[in-house]
This record gives structure tokens, sequence and C-alpha cells, in this order.
């Protein structure tokens, strides 16, 4: 008998069955519940053979866990670590490793999802908070968000809001001081360029225009000016202008807060409390602001509210959701945030307590002070008698020379204008470090005693910050500050946290749209090495040809995966590739003369962000109707097209649909618009349908973005990081944002910046390349096929206890159903909402509620659930429809039932009294397997009305605490 | 005002206040209610003067976590990884990454204590019962248990057992085949001198003795020779010997089981399931036996028993703890196992199950079956002609040729006496690496067309197996072996084990004498670098450079930190440390000519394993008697020195006393001892009452054992792994044990070899290093008096409630203290286990039961406990005695109180019905701390006697799952 060949032993595609959760037999089974033979046929009769792709994916074969992490391993080994003085908003920091390995390497926190369900997600809920009360501490603001993508896009959205509110001011100029981060004017001015506001750059001390809605400034400058904004503040005020801040966090420690000088917001970046540089991201940008502000605010903010029993309880106080954008009226499309890393920056603070940050920052200023005092002595100028932690020191025609003798030892500095360096300090630096700085500078062995320095600086106190600017407030001095101090206690806080909430460590959250498959340990491994962690974005190239390396790969894959030709990898989340995409339609059509295209159609099922993406590059959004099985009404895109003739820039279209369906029709729709001279965007949320069976740059897609974060494996982060790539079409590669700092090989300046980092969130773009490599272009197609397979299964077998809402010409959905509630929600009183409380019972996290229909579930298993999880999850809900008959039938009333009490907690079912119509086992264990394993959720149903109408965003006082 | 100096900003010691629970403040508050002024009083007035260390600590000054990760790095990369095909019982392996991340990596798992508190513990006990079952089910055998240290010693057990139980059989001689590892028959040599056993090692084919009580043999042999052993263990029966295999787990897959082929016992390691080779360890050796030597089988085995609800549950099924030893009677002292990496193999072999075994097997056998066609091809000889992964090539005079250009293409080969290299292949082999062995071998580049040879290997089948000897048999059928294939099933079913276990990162773990202090990440981070795991633990000295300097300088550290002058790394857990003890002692008394000194004096109160391991090394212990303070009673100590005179070896002694004192006499005691010529042993479980206040080495001991798993930060692993050390003076020194395969610096094989690996479980050695380099002088003498604070403070501060029974000259206790349950139980009823099934209630393990003192509890805090936490046990503790007094009282009966009802579960405070005397949050949420977190327990009180009249010790079958 013959044995397998080796080939065959070696396994290189062993990660495909790792990945995919259904075995050999369970497809079979799964196949035979739907009446189809091959997975083949499934997706026969599931994808329109109009799109249908018959050739293979670009793609190389599989390769194994260990090879791939060896392929990575020596791209990244390309990568040169030196030390970095660059500043410009990114320190090398110390992650403390408690966090390391607890928050940033565990998939209790980073596979959990957005807690849209706050009651099992009040251990991540607790750390935003802790976020928002350390960033309204530091600035000394009255609110705060739980986070933004970076501080550029955080000082856009600042710009943004303080339109909003300055509404009888009618002046379009905003103000950007000229000593803000380069990247945060480039992000700022191409935001500005969309909306339609004039940026002026310019010195603010002598340029401040009289006419302005707002300014920005940057504390301390770029270049490391510490000064006053008091009265430039008032000045902006009197002209009935805002004032955004962007500050530095650590800063802060030391310095005077903005709030205390009258800033309206107050943005910034949290990188430098605990978050690896990354080559750019991800990390957390801030957003504080006055507490007037708060319904205008971007992002998201949370809040403590009450549950059903009157318990605290958290929540997102006012959702911002794809689905929850304002659509057209939106001027932000912000929904996801950096929840990941910015509870990691929280529990830093936490960890290192305001005395333990107040050592830290001191420490930095002191050897601030030493080097400025060294290379004064050594007959150096500095460009400000002010700093913190950054000199500017003029070089006297020797900028050349001294920045290369600083490369010869493996350290970089800033080039500032043409006759200066920059030398900005951090957490890291050590005083060897500053000798080592103060060679560069000199060309010699320097003879200083920098110890007797200290000692002279020491005595004499901080040189670089004015008097009037040393903080004096007090910061942080809420116990959950000043408590976990000791690893022990840290490690137990870090824990009693992590166990509240549900993520997919626990069980299937089979959310429609987002996508929630497995994170592999092997895809997260090069997340945390060095060698992609401690690279500064602005440092040299070629320390970063790992990267770059790494990059074009991923573009090469992500193009093949979509049948595009180009990728931009700015983009840091799905909406910011949005509006990436609009942005380089935009140009493009500037480029060809035609101007006048500034009406975007969008269908009536689209996501939220859509709109407000268009509204952010000034076109008109024309919603197309839906016919009633969800799919774009081509009579009516007929008719708007007509109607708006050359107008048309754009088709924003999501395929398969948010109704879960392979609309017929897409590759008409795409044609017509065409025809029209539009382009035609495909939003990407769906691609996890798509991968091998059917390609948007081929059948007809101009441009799409990818959310890697769902269909490409980085995890969700609780709530962020998230990455929102762009593929195009060539015609559309010329206008691909560029960056003004670190060149983006191919793009030009002009096409304006998106994101403050080159390649956003460079350090997370490893684990999309070790996916894609580890499954190869079967593996890849295999994915897509299993994902359809479980997505059907789940239907078929819920269509026996609910209706269904649309399926495709065969009877068969996409990668995701909607089932509605709503006739059982009419005969029963039961809500979706209901529902998706009580499945938290049986230790689920809810599906989608009420999009795209109201009265829906929309219901995503994704590939990597085996049939055990989905045949359990199916249990759920036929049990849960069952209970719903029992309410119809009258055998629970409306008020008292499973249902309507759900989501039941430990308080619930140990009470004295049990009064209820249903045992206390149905209550808190309506299934087998909750005696193995059960989540019990933190809280009751939590009342939003309560909390928007009682708004604290706040670390709760002390008292509070007491029962 | 003058500011700190930079020298102070850096925070150097950082980590100490990291690693120690109490902030200053605490400290104060602590001392205040102890009634002391300083820390220096309490340890004056708790240290006897007369031992009281005055000079510091020879230990460098501390560093932050950040230095020493980079120093230890530095050494690490000394480390050369080299491609490794040694063999001899250590292979390469591929750790899942999913397995790496979430266990080896999760304090979840490495921070849990011995499961002895089983409703605690049922995670790792199931992982437990996994291991049990995949090694009967290799082996073939009825019986294993649940880990040993590492094969060498299991298979000195293995010894030790059969000559108990052939007691008819008089023959007092062992055979061991030739073709055995060359540890294995050291380890077991050096055990059979101490016991006065004759090893005879040969040609089992020639030259098996007629007179015999066992037989050792290798399978396949150390040379790769697969051979049939049916006929040579029916010889062997016959003359009423028992046979033990020493077997390899992966050839296992392949090979007939030796169970069938009629071997008593079978033993070997776990290692090349998926755990890192870490230079010789930590690995579990695994023991698998007859059913009918269950009573006599060494170590621990993991039970299947039921609850006091009739409910199935896990516990160990015959303890052996330390106390539990059987003490003069016991010819094994084995209590630790190895649970950490026994789980991590379990987990390995599910995640594959048996099909993806067989996979990597047969790719084995394949690569090996290519290698051999073609050496024979480029007219290599083979010494034998079975083989599954190992290759004995003869090479006619070109031994070291060969050899050299080996390492010159970084492979290392085995030297096989004069004129063979041995070459072992593992799963991480490739073709490619095949290929460069054929080249070192032939000394070109060869042109053979290994995947044409491939080809016709598979077409003829496995070249390498006898027909006969390739396995039939079925293994790992129980469904938990086929069920957790892909990632997410595997992340959730490790995820739902670890959820029912309560570890160090959910509350105290107050154990006396085992010392459950914080095992910082900082610590752990560096066991998974490669430069550490990947290391053979045979390969060339010039390759582990960076290891033999890091054993360096822990010897020195170690040495510093007892005060003695020499240390030997190479006990892999404390009872080899003790047994390494005394083997030394009994060669310098040898070397002295002093050979009738037989006689061990043992105190009362001493761990069970000194007695044991006394009788190990053919001692005769005599007990001394102790005084009702728990001390020893030092005129009968003189009695004994006057009745057996020059026959007395040593005495063994721990320090301060189990009980929790500093004995006043301890350097009277030793002196006496020494007056009589012998040698005092001090055990080392209480090493963190000592360092920085005390030296052992300074105060009159000769050697103690130093459980790095307790003083020194190693975590316990939930069971092992554990490393102990021993410490000697400079006349022991010439007597530390060898290595008969890498040299140990500055030893003599003739002294024997006490573990397979030369350095013991070298891989864990840098979690001691690091807290030692981190703690530095000041912080590791702060840590024992803080250690002593935190048990002194419990201590008072139960005294409110308790009586304690043992106390020093002023009142103080040392690191940990005991509390005196027998009067409470006398007028209540209630038991020392009734309290500590309780305390699960609180979220507490409970502390150490009824040692060294029937009816009563120890309590070690720690110095890594904060005050927070201490108050919280401590409030724990005073609840529970109100509900003693309740029952003392009446206001509860006997049989239906909190107290005898614990630990309560989920079913219990769900229950539909409630007919307590006290309410169901009294049962289950009995203080505040709870609502915010807690554990449950996942089985009610488990029967340990039912458990051990039904022994069943396999996973039970799958209907027994159906309720």
């Amino acid at each position: 008998m013959t044995q397998p060949s080796l080939q065959q032993l070696e396994q290189h595609d062993a990660f495909i069955s790792r990945h995919i959760g259904p075995d050999a037999e369970q497809v079979q089974a799964m196949l035979k519940t739907l009446g189809v033979s091959s997975l083949d046929e499934l997706i026969e009769k599931t994808v329109p053979e109009a799109i249908r792709k018959t050739d293979e994916l670009d793609l190389a074969d599989a390769v194994n866990e260990v090879e791939a992490l060896a392929e990575l391993k020596a791209l990244a080994g390309r990568n040169k670590i030196y030390r970095t003085f660059i500043g410009m908003g990114y320190h090398d920091t110390i992650t403390p490793n408690v966090i390391l390995r607890n928050v940033l390497e565990n998939p209790g926190w980073y596979t959990a999802y957005t807690p849209y369900q706050p009651e099992i997600a009040q251990g991540r809920l607790e750390g935003l908070l802790n976020f928002q009360q350390m960033i309204m501490d530091l600035t000394g603001m009255e609110l705060a968000n739980a986070s933004m993508l970076d501080e550029g896009t955080a000082a856009a959205e600042a710009m943004a809001m303080c339109k909003r509110q300055v509404k009888r001011n009618k002046s379009n100029v905003f103000f950007v001081d000229r000593d803000c981060h380069p990247q945060t004017i480039a992000v700022v001015k191409t935001r500005a360029e969309h909306f339609g506001f004039e940026v002026v750059v310019g010195d603010v001390e002598k340029e401040l225009p009289a006419d302005l809605f707002g300014a920005l400034l940057q504390y301390p400058g770029t270049t490391g000016v510490v000064r006053d904004l008091s009265d430039i503040i008032a000045k902006v005020h009197e002209a009935n202008g805002l004032v955004t801040v962007a500050a530095d966090l650590m800063s802060l420690v030391a310095l005077k807060a903005p709030g205390d000088m009258g800033a309206d917001v107050v943005v910034g970046c949290n990188q430098r409390f605990g978050i690896p540089m990354g080559y750019g991201g991800p990390h957390a940008g801030f957003f504080a602001f006055r507490e007037a502000y708060k319904r205008s605010a971007p992002g998201r903010i949370i809040g403590v509210s009450v549950d059903s029993k009157g318990k605290r309880a958290l929540r997102m106080a006012m959702q911002t959701r794809e689905q929850h954008i304002r659509r057209e009226k939106a001027n932000s499309n912000i929904c996801t945030s950096q929840v990941l890393l910015a509870v990691m920056s929280a529990f830093y603070a936490i960890y290192h307590g305001p005395e333990g940050l107040k050592t830290i920052a001191a420490r930095i200023q002191r050897l601030a002070d030493i080097l400025a005092a060294a290379l004064k002595k050594e007959g150096f100028d500095l460009a400000h008698d002010s700093w913190f932690d950054t000199l500017t020191v003029t070089v006297g025609g020797k900028q050349g020379e001294i920045y290369q003798r600083a490369l010869d030892a493996e350290i970089n500095l800033r080039k500032v204008g043409a006759d200066a360096l920059g030398v900005s300090l951090n957490e890291t630096t050590t005083l060897q470090d500053v000798s080592d700085i103060i060679n560069a500078f000199t060309g010699t062995a320097h003879s200083l005693d920098l110890r007797a320095l200290d000692s002279e600086i020491a005595a004499k106190g901080p040189q670089g910050l004015p008097n009037s600017l040393v903080r004096s407030s007090e910061f942080l001095t809420h116990p959950v500050f000043n408590t976990y101090h000791s690893e022990t206690e840290m490690l137990r806080y870090l824990k009693s946290l992590e166990s509240k909430d549900i993520a997919l460590n626990h069980s299937m959250i089979p959310l429609g749209s987002c996508t929630m498959k497995l994170n592999a340990t092997a895809e997260m491994i090069p997340v945390t090495w060095p060698e992609f962690g401690k690279l500064h974005p602005f440092a040299p190239a070629d320390q970063a040809q790992g990267y770059a390396e790494m990059f074009q790969q991923l573009e090469q894959m992500l193009a093949a995966c979509t049948g595009y030709d180009a990728v931009s990898l700015q983009p840091n989340a799905g909406s910011q590739g949005e509006y990436a995409g609009l942005v380089a339609i935009k140009k493009y059509f500037e480029a060809k003369g035609e101007t006048q295209r500034d009406i975007c159609l969008i269908p009536a099922s689209a996501h939220g962000t859509n709109p407000a993406s268009a509204m952010m590059v000034s076109m008109k959004v024309v919603v197309v109707a839906c016919d009633n099985k969800g799919n774009v009404d081509i009579d009516d895109l007929k008719a708007k097209i007509e109607e708006h003739g050359d107008r048309i820039a754009a088709l924003m279209v999501t395929y398969p649909s948010t109704h879960g369906v392979f609309e017929e029709g897409i590759r008409e729709i795409c044609d017509l618009v065409h025809q029209a001279g539009g382009q035609v965007y495909i939003d990407g949320a769906n691609m996890n349908a798509l991968i091998g069976v059917a390609a948007p740059g081929q059948f007809g897609g101009d441009v799409s973005h990818l959310n890697l974060h769902k269909t490409f494996c980085i995890p969700h982060g609780g709530g962020g990081p998230g990455m929102g790539p762009i593929a195009v079409g060539k015609h559309l590669e010329p206008y691909l944002a560029g960056h003004p700092v670190t060149e983006v090989p191919g793009t030009d300046t002009a096409n304006g910046t998106i994101s403050a980092a080159p390649w956003g969130s460079a350090s997370i773009l490893p684990i999309s390349w070790m996916y894609i490599r580890m499954m190869g272009k079967q593996g890849m197609k295999r994915a897509t096929e299993m994902a359809i397979l479980n997505a059907n299964y789940v239907a078929r077998k819920l269509s026996e206890h609910y209706s269904l809402l649309y399926t495709g010409t065969n009877g068969f959905v996409a990668h995701e159903c909607l089932v509605d509630l709503r006739p059982l929600k009419e005969a029963s009183g039961i809500s979706e909402e209901d529902i998706a409380k009580r499945l938290m019972d049986f230790g689920f996290h809810a599906p989608t509620m009420s999009f795209p229909v109201a009265g829906t579930l929309m219901i995503e298993p994704t590939e990597s659930e085996s049939q055990e999880e989905l045949d359990r999850f199916i249990m759920a809900m036929a049990t849960i429809r069952q209970e719903i008959q029992d309410v119809i039938d009258g055998k629970h009333s409306a008020e008292d039932n499973p249902l309507h009490n759900a989501p039941h907690t430990l308080d619930d079912v140990m009470a004295d009294q049990w009064a209820h119509s249903y045992s206390r086992d149905v209550a808190g264990r309506p299934a087998a397997w909750l005696k193995e394993h059960k989540v019990w959720p933190a809280s009751n149903r939590i009342d939003n009305v309560y909390g928007d109408r009682n708004l604290i965003c706040s670390c709760p006082p002390v008292e509070s605490y007491m029962e």
C-alpha cells in the first residue's frame, strides 16, 4: 500500500485546518443539511455566475506556522533598531511587562469586541473610564472621549467640531501654529481642503489672523518650546474662535494643564504611556473637551449609568457605531476607537500612579536639562530657552555632519530646517545616551562630568520650564490610580476586569458585518517583536527595510485578494479607508477636470459611515432605494443617474450587501455608474464572503477599503485597533495618500495625508501578512467558502424557528444572515434587545441588532467556528424561540419572563426570594454547557437613557463605592 | 529646594516595590499593629542575635526590569542554536503557539499551586488526567502517574518500585541494557549504589543475568535499534524479575506498545510532545505501570472520584506530599511532579489528535528512511537494520572529520563509540536538513534526488520498522483527543479549564512552607526565549556559553544568599536536593574513611521527605524529640548523640522550624552535631525567612537545598516544575554530582548523577537569576523582612480570633504562623478541613492543613501580598471564626452550617430549594469583594475515600458524561 509522500506529510498547509472550525466530517454533515453535495455546488448556487472568479488567487501556497514565523522574522531582522530621539509625537517607552503579557498578549483582552453589549463588557469599560479620567486629569478638561485613531485625526476632528460649535462665526479660517507636528498639519490640511475650510499655518505669536473659527496649537511645540498659551487662547476667544491644543501626555505630568489656560479642546496621543512606537501605530489618540460640546464630540464616550436593579454600571454614553453615525448630517465618520491601546495606557498610569509618573517625567526633564547645559558648555545655541524633553539646537552649518555622526553611533536625531537638529528624550533614555548624543554634536569624546552637572541642576531646580508653567494642580487622585502599584495587585486587577468580559476565548461572537474570526496566536506573536515595536515612524528608510518589504508583500497580497492593482496601507480604520477612497476619487476627477462631479449615490441599506464619509469630502449624498429583498433598486438607480448625469462622482455600495445577500445585479449596477462617468466604491466590510470566489476589482469596483480587523484577522481589541487600507484600480493609484515626513513610495504629498503615520498602524500589519501567508491561495478561498457554508448552515437551522429576511436567488445567504424578529415582537412583545440580552445568559455575545433593518438580528458565524459551536448557538436560539412562544401562550407574563429579565446576574440567581415563573437554573444556566463554563454578566440590563440624561464620564468618587 | 538626583530618578531599584506588596504607608501601619517602630526592630526581636547577619549580602545593587532583561539577553545571545540531531532522549519540537501563549506564558496556569484543594483545581486536574490517559494509551499500560521529574529519575524510581514488588526474589541485581541513554544509566547506578543494589550493564541479548530482580531496557535503543522485547521480558519474568522499558513517546505512535510486549513499567519523557529542550529541562518524566502496583507507585496519581453531591470530580488519588511521604518506610522521596509540562504535552496530543500525531511520526520516520537510504547509497554502513528516527552510522575512521564538517554547517551529531555517528531526527527536521546532513557525511554536495528517494520509499512502506513492531493498537480514542483541533476550539478548551482554578492571579495562596510569592512577568519572559529553549543539553560546551555564564552567576548569587561556598544546580526538585546533599555527605565520609557513619538525626517536626531521603542513602533515621514549642529538644539531641556517637552522619533540620519559629538554639544544635563529627543538613524550605538576616552557611549548616520555586520565584506551575539546587560548604564541594555526558565544571562523575540533565531544569533558572538581579542586595534582604512582617501581621490579627501555636521568644513568628484549631474543633465539631473548604467560598486557597501539627493551619503570606489582601484574608478568617461560634452557640446545627457544607458551588446557590439556616449569599459570596470577582469551586467537597476505593485514573468513558 503506497504511503503518503513526504510532501503530504510535511503539512505546509496545516494552518488552514487550525483556522477553520469545522473538520471534514462536519463539512459533509453541514452540506447535507443544506441539500448540496459539495462546497463547489454551494458556491455555485450562492455567488452569481456573472461575478464568480474562475482563476485562482495570485497568492503563494500555504506555509505552516513555523515557516511563516521564520520568514517574517527574517524580514523583521532587516529593520534596524537605533536609539531614536526624533520626537515629533513618537517616543520610545517601556511597556510594563505585567501589562504586556496580561493585556497586549492576552486573547482575553485582544479578541474582545467593541463594548456594545455592556453587561458583558464591564471590564474594558472600566478600563476605558480610567482612560477618560486620566486624560481629563492630565489635560485639565471636563470631559474626554474613549480615544481617537491618532493625534493627527484627533486634531482634524477637533477642527471639524470647533466649526460645528461656532455657528455664528462665519469665518472659514482655521489657524495652525507652524510649531505643530508636520504630520498633524498635513492631516488637518487634507481634512480642511475637502471640507472647504481654509488653513493658515503661521507663527502664532505674529501671524494669528483676526478672523478665524479656530486655532490649533502644539504644547510643547514640535521643536520643544514651552509657552504659556493663555493669552493666545484669550485672543482667539475674543474672535469667537475656539482653540485646540495638541498636547504631549508625558509633559502634562510636569506642565500646567491646557485646560487651566483656557483650551477648548485638547488632543494628543497616548503612545508614550507604554505603547510601543510600532513604526507609527496603533496608538490611541485622545480628545478632551469642554462639557458644553458633549453632544457634538466625535468618537465614543464611556459613561456611568445604572442597570435595571439600580446598580451602577458603565456603557458607551452616546453610541457612535456604523449605523448610529448621523449619516447625511455627519461631519465625522469616526466610529472605531483604539480600545486596546487606550486601556493599556490607562493601566500604565495606574501601575505607576501619579508619583511614579512624576518621577518618570522628572527624569526625562533632568536628562534634557543636563543635555542642554552640556551642549551650551560645548558652545551650541538652543533655539528656545524653554523645554520639557525636546531641544532644538542650532549647529552653525554642521547639520549634516552631526546628523551623520549620530547615525554612525546608531542614534537618530531630527533635522530641523536647514541648520538645526532636534533631540527629544524619553523614558528609556539613559545618561549614557545623553553622553553619546553630546559626542555626536562635538565630534570628540567630551570631557564633561555629567553627574556633576546633574548635581548643579538638582540644586537649582528644573532649567527648561518657566516657573509659571510648572504644574501645580493635582492629577490621578482617584483611588484606582493609587492602589495597584505592586505587580501582584496589578495582575489581579487586570484579571478581575478581564473576567467580566466575554471575548472569543469564551464563545462565538456572531456579529453580522464584523467577522469575529480566529485571531491566531501565530499571527499575534510578531506584533510584540521589538524589531517591529521599537521603530520610530520617521526613522530613516534604510532602518525600516523589513517593514518596507513586508508592506510591499502585503500590498500585493491584498491586491491579489481583491483584484485591484494597488493598495494604500495608510488609513488606520475602515472609516478612514472610506474617506481615503473618496479623496482619491475626488483627486482623480480634479485631474480630469471633472470637478463638477459632487454627487455620491448611496443605497438605503448602506453603513452609516458611507454618507458620513461622503459628507467629509463635500459630496452630496443621493440615496438609492432598495427593493424588498434588500437589493439595490436598479430602476431607482437608473433614475438617479438620469437625474444627476455628469454630477455623479461615485456610488458607494457594500458587496455582498449589508443584508447578507449576493445581489445578482452588481455587475449591471457598476456598469451603469461607469457609463455615467462615475466611480464605484465597493465597501469592503463583507470581503470575507468574496476572497477567492469573486473580486471587486474585477467585477466593477474602482476602490474598496479593507477592514483588516474583519476579514484579515486583526483582532478587534475590544473596540480597536482596526486597519482600513484601500485597494484601487490602476487609474486611481496616482491619487493615494502621501506623507509629509516619511515618503510613501509612489505617492505624492499633494494627494493629502489621511493618518498621522505613513503606513497607519504599521505594527499590526504582520497579523494580516501572517494570515494570508499561512492560508495561501487554497486557504484564503477555503475560508470564504466555509464562511458561506457556516452562515448558510446557521440560516437553515434557524429557519426552523425564525423567519429569515433575505436570501439570494437560490435560497442561500452569503456569509451572514438576518433573522426577522418583528412578527414575534408583534405577537409577544419580546424585542430584539430582549433576545440579545437573553443570549448572554447562554454565554453568547449577541449578533448585530437592528442593522441594517430594525427589529432584526444579523448573524455572521465566520469560518472559524466549529459545527459544535454553531449548534450550541442554534440551540440557544431555539430555546429562546420556545421561551417567546411561552410568552405568546401565556405561560410567562409579558413582564416576568426569562427574556424580559435578561441578562440574569449572580445577584439574581442567588437572591433570597425567587418569585419568577421560571427557575433559577433557567435564568442563569439555561443550557448544559453552562455547567462546565459560565461567564456571568456583571450587570443587569443597563439603562442607556438614564446614563445619557445624567452624563458622568469620569471615575465615580470613592464615596459612591460604599454601599 | 533641592531636587532628587538623577541617580534617584533613575529608579534602578524599581522592581523591589513591584515585588513587595505593602507600600511604605502600609508598612508603617503594620509595624504599629505589632507595636514595633521599625523593620529593624522587628527583625531584632524575631531573629536570634546569635545567628543574625551583620554584614551585607554579597550581591550587586538592584537593576530594573529593562536593565536585567537586557543583561540576560546579552548572556542568552552567547548561546548558539545549531540544528541538533543528538537525540539521546532530547529532540527539538514545535510548541503549538496556542499552547505556548495560553498555557506556558499564562499566569493562570503557571502560578497555580499543586492541586491539593481539588475543588478549585479541576481544570489542571483534567489536564493531568488527560496526560495519564495519553501515557497509558501510548505505552499500552493499565495506569500512569501524573508525571515524574525526568526519564532518568523515573527509571531509578522504577528500579526501586520493582524491588519493592518482588519481595520473594532476594536478588540484589538490576540489569541495565547498555543501549540505554547514558544519563539514565548514571542516575540508576547512583540510586542503586546508595540503596545497595548491584547494577549490571550489558548487552541484553547476550549478558542478561539469570539472577536479577529487574531489568531496564530502552525502546528504541539509544543508538536507534528497534527490537521486539517480548522474549527478553518473558525471560526476566521467568527469573521472577520485573522489566522496566524506557520508551520514546513519539516512537510509540508508530511502534507496538511496550505494554503489549509484557513490560511491567514503562518510563520516559514527554519532552518531544511540544516542550522546549531547554538545555535539559524542565520536562515531565512519565511512569506507566500495571494496576497491581498502584499502591506502591511513586509520585502522584490523579483519580476520578465524586463530590458530596455525587457529581464526578477529580483529585489526587493517593496523596504524596511532603507530609504524606511514608517517612522512615519510604524508598522514594518524590513529591513534586511536573504539572505544567505534563499538561502542556497532553494539550499537544489533544491539539494534534491521534491522526495528527501519526502524521508527525510518519514524517520523522520518512525522513529517517530517506537519510538511511541516502547514506547507504553514499557507501555508509548502518549499525542497525531497524530504526524509528535514529540512525547510528559507522564511518570508517572519519568520525572526527564528519563531526567537524557538521559543526561547520551548524549541525550537531552524536559521537557514538570511536567510529560511529548518531543522527536522530525530529518534528522540526526538514528535507533540507537531511540533505545537509548527507553533505556533512560525504564532504561534498551530494547529487541524490531525495524527492525521488521519497517516492521509492512511499511505494515500499516504512524501511526501518520490522513489520511485527508496527503499531496496530489504537490510541487516544477518547473524545478529548478528537475534538479540539481548530485553534478556536483549543483556545476555548484551555480557557474553560483555566477558569475553574484559583491561581495567584486571583488571590493570595497562603500556603505555609510553600512561599507562593509573586512570579514576576519579567522573570518569566526569558523562559520562552529560543536562546534558552532550543538548546540540547548535550550540545558542545562552546554552544552554551550563555548558559554557562548564567549558571556561574546564579551559583554565586545563591552562595551569597545562603553563606555557603559552592552550589550544584543539578537537582531538579527539593527532594532531589535533599538526596544530593546526603549523597555528598556520604561521599565525604567515604573519602575520610568514616563509612561507619550511617545515622541521620531528624527532629520529629521535619518534612516527611527528610527521612525518606535518608532512607534512600541507606542511612538509619533516628528521631529527635521536639519540645512543646516545636523546637528541637536539645537534651534529647544530646542523648541521641551520646547514644550513637561516631555513627552519626548527619542532622537534617529545617530552619526556621516547620513550626514557623526561629529556634534560639540552632547554633548550639549545629555545634553539638559537629562536635560529634556529623554534618548538618539545613533544609532550605524556609529560606524565605533568612536571606539577608541570617545565613545557614554561616550559622552551622554544611549543606542546604534551595527550593527555587519557593524562595526564588520559580512559579509552582500548578504542581511543578520546581528546582532544588544544593549549596554546600567548601569541604563538601568535591562531592557534588557530575554528569556522564556533559561535564559539569569542578565535579567528578564518580560522585554520581542525580538528574538526567547536567543542570537539572536549566531553562527555568533564568527566573531566579532575574529575581536576584532585580532585587539586588537591598531587595533580597527587604523581601525577607517583609515576609516576616506580613506573617507577624497576619498572626497578630488572627490571634484576636484564634489561638496561635508557636511563637519565638519575643512573641513573634518567622515567615509563617500556625493557627491551632483543635480547641475549636473540640467545641464545635468543625474541622480544619471545613475551614479550608470554607475559605474557597471567600475566594482563597486554603493554607497548609495539619502540617506539621494535626488540627492546625499553617499560613505563609509572603512579602508579595499587600496589606489589603492580608486584610481580606484576615476578614475571611474572622468571619469563619464567627461562623464556628454560631455552631457552638447552636445558631447553626452541626450538620447544616456554612462550614460543613463548604465549598458552595453554583449548583448549590442556584438550587430551587434552599433549606439551609443561612442565606445563599452567605453560602457563596460571604464577603463584599466577591461581588466584584468570584471564582466558583467546580465541585462540592470531594470524597477522597470513595476515589481511593474505586480507583479510576483514566478519562471516564463518553457514556458517563451523559446525565
